[in-house]
C-alpha cells in the first residue's frame, strides 16, 4: 500500500510539471486496445483490394499494403508482375539481422545461374526511382510533435508513416518496421518490384530517400520478421535449401470477395489515432510511472482489425 | 558511363551543398570494414570476462555483456545466479514481434505453476531500480551530433548506448536493438536479474529510463531474433513444447581462459568509432547518392571482432 500511495504522488507531482494538462486526472493513460473499444466506425478504413497482395508462405499469410499515392509506377508494375504470377515458386532469399528479409528471384543475384531469370513478362524493367513526391496537400497529413533525427517533419498520411521538407516541398514514406522497399541494382532506376525487401529491425532511416517504398506489411508480419538469418554476405541464403519459397502473390481485387481477408486499418487522421498517439507519448500507469513524453514515427502502430467488425464499414 | 559520371557530377553537388568539409574529396564514403582495417591495437577493448555471459542455447551460444558502470547492483545479483546455476534448465518464455524476447522461469508467470517455482538461492528478491545514474565525469562520453526524439543528449559510454539529462544531471542506457533489459512486477523494485529480456525490433525508447537495463548481446544475436513469435498475450509461449530451453548460462570468468570466446570490441571513445559514425552519417557512395547527414543512436553498432586478432591486446 505504501508503494501504491508513493506511486500515486508520483504522478501528481510529474503532471504538474510535466504533463500540465493532465494535473487533475493523475489516473492511468487508457490503453490502445480501451481506446478502439470506443472508436466510431467512420474512424477505419479498408483497404482498397487494389493494393492488397496477399504473400502465401508454408508458415502463412502475409497482406501488403501498396502505397499508391507515393509510389504509383511501382504499384503498378507490382500488379502487372502480380497477376503473371511472377512471384509464384520464388523464395525469400535474403534474411540480415536487425536489417531486412528480401525477396524475388534467386538466379538474379551474383550467385544465381543468370540463364535461370525468370522474365519480367509485360512489366517494365526500370523505373523512375520514386524516392521522394512533391507535397499535395489533398493528401491527408497527420504530423507529430516531437521532431525527428533525419528530416524536417514527420507524421502520417493516408496510413504510412512518411516525412516532409517544407523547404524543398518533397514529401516520403520513411523506414519503419513492417515498410516494404524496392530492391534495385546501383543504378536509380533499375528497381521494378520484382525484388522487394521489408524492415524487420531498427528503421535503417539512414536510406529513406535512397531507395523506392511500395508499401507495408499488414498482416503476418512475424512469418517474414522469425526467420532464421542468412549466413552470407548481407543475410543472403548460401544454399537453395535455406529459402522459404513464396507459394503464391496474389492481388486481392483478384479474388472474389468471399476469399478476401477481412481487414480494416484505423484511419491516421481519426480522433481515436491522435488518441493513441497522445496516450503512448503520455503512457503513465502502475508499471510505467515515467512517461517520455514523445514519440518517434517509426514507435507507432497503424491498429490493424481482422475481426468481423472489419467488414461492417 | 553516362550513369556512372552523372553520379560522380550529383556528388559533387552534394558535396559542395550538404558537405562542405568534404567537397574536395568527392570519392566513396569508407565502409566499416575499411576503416576497422586501419584501426589501431589499442582502440580494441577486451570485455572484462566478470561482465561477460554465455548463455547456451540448443541453436549456438549468446553472449551478453553486462554494464555494471550502470546498474552494478543488478550485475552482482545476476552473477550471482549465474554462479549458482540459476538459469540452467530454465527457458525463453516470450517473443513478442518488434518488441522483446524474454527469458527466466516459466513457472513464474502467470500461467505458470508456483510451487515449482525455482529459488533464487543466495541472490536478492529485490534490488534498488537503477533506471539512471548520477552523470560521472570519469566515465568516458561520446555525444552524438544529430539530438534525439527522447533524450536531451545521446551518445556512447564505456562501449554502451546511453542519454544523458544534463541540467537533471542524470544519465542511463538506452532501448537500443540488442539492449537486455530487467524484467520486473508492477512494484519498481522487483526486478532482480532472474528474467531478462532483450529489444528485437524497433528501439522501445518509451521504456527508458522505466525499467534496468543490464547490458548489451555483443555475439549470437540471432539466436533471441529469429525465434517463432509467441501467440498468447503480449507474445508469451502457450504451450511448454514451444519454449526454447537454456541450457547453461555462465560467467566467462568461471571458464578457464582457453575456453573463452575471442573477442574484442571497438572502443566507442576511439577515433575509428568516430570515424564510423561520421561515415554512417554521410554515407555517399555508387548506391547511396543521398547521405543522411544524420544518425540515430539506435542505428550505430558497436564493431565486435570475433578473430585471433581479438586476443592480442
Amino acid at each position: 500500500m505504501r508503494l501504491r500511495r508513493l506511486q500515486a504522488g508520483l504522478l501528481i507531482a510529474m503532471s504538474l510539471v510535466v504533463l500540465p494538462a493532465l494535473a487533475d486526472t493523475p489516473k492511468a493513460t487508457p490503453t490502445t486496445k480501451e481506446l478502439i473499444a470506443k472508436s466510431r466506425p467512420e474512424e477505419w478504413r479498408t483497404p482498397d483490394p487494389n493494393n492488397l497482395l496477399y504473400m502465401q508462405l508454408p508458415q502463412g499469410r502475409v497482406v501488403i499494403e501498396l502505397a499508391p499515392d507515393f509510389t504509383p509506377l511501382h504499384a503498378a508494375n507490382i500488379r502487372t508482375l502480380v497477376r503473371e504470377h511472377y512471384f509464384d515458386a520464388l523464395a525469400i532469399i535474403r534474411v540480415q539481422d536487425n536489417f531486412v528479409t528480401q525477396w524475388g528471384d534467386p538466379n538474379d543475384d551474383d550467385n544465381g545461374d543468370k540463364t535461370k531469370i525468370k522474365p519480367l513478362g509485360s512489366a517494365k524493367r526500370t523505373l523512375p526511382p520514386e524516392y521522394t513526391r512533391t507535397i499535395d496537400p489533398k493528401l491527408a497529413w497527420t504530423p507529430l510533435p516531437d521532431g525527428d533525427v533525419y528530416a524536417p517533419q514527420v507524421g502520417f498520411s493516408e496510413g504510412f508513416p512518411a516525412a516532409r521538407d517544407p523547404a524543398g516541398g518533397s514529401e516520403w514514406l520513411v523506414h519503419c518496421y513492417g515498410m516494404v522497399g524496392v530492391a534495385r541494382d546501383v543504378a536509380p532506376d533499375s528497381g521494378n518490384g520484382s525484388s522487394l525487401y521489408v524492415a524487420i529491425g531498427q528503421a535503417p532511416r539512414q536510406i529513406d530517400r535512397n531507395l523506392a517504398i511500395a508499401g507495408r506489411v499488414i498482416e503476418g508480419m512475424q512469418y517474414l520478421s522469425a526467420l532464421p538469418r542468412g549466413t552470407g554476405p548481407l543475410g543472403f541464403y548460401t544454399q537453395a535449401a535455406q529459402r522459404v519459397p513464396i507459394l503464391s502473390v496474389k492481388l486481392a481485387a483478384d479474388l472474389p470477395p468471399a476469399q478476401r481477408e477481412k481487414l480494416a486499418l484505423l484511419r491516421t487522421d481519426s480522433p481515436t489515432f491522435a488518441a493513441i498517439i497522445d496516450a503512448k507519448r503520455n503512457r503513465h500507469d502502475a508499471f510505467y510511472t515515467l512517461p517520455a513524453g514523445k514519440i518517434d514515427i517509426c514507435n507507432i502502430d497503424v491498429p490493424v482489425r481482422t475481426d468481423a467488425a472489419a467488414t461492417g464499414h
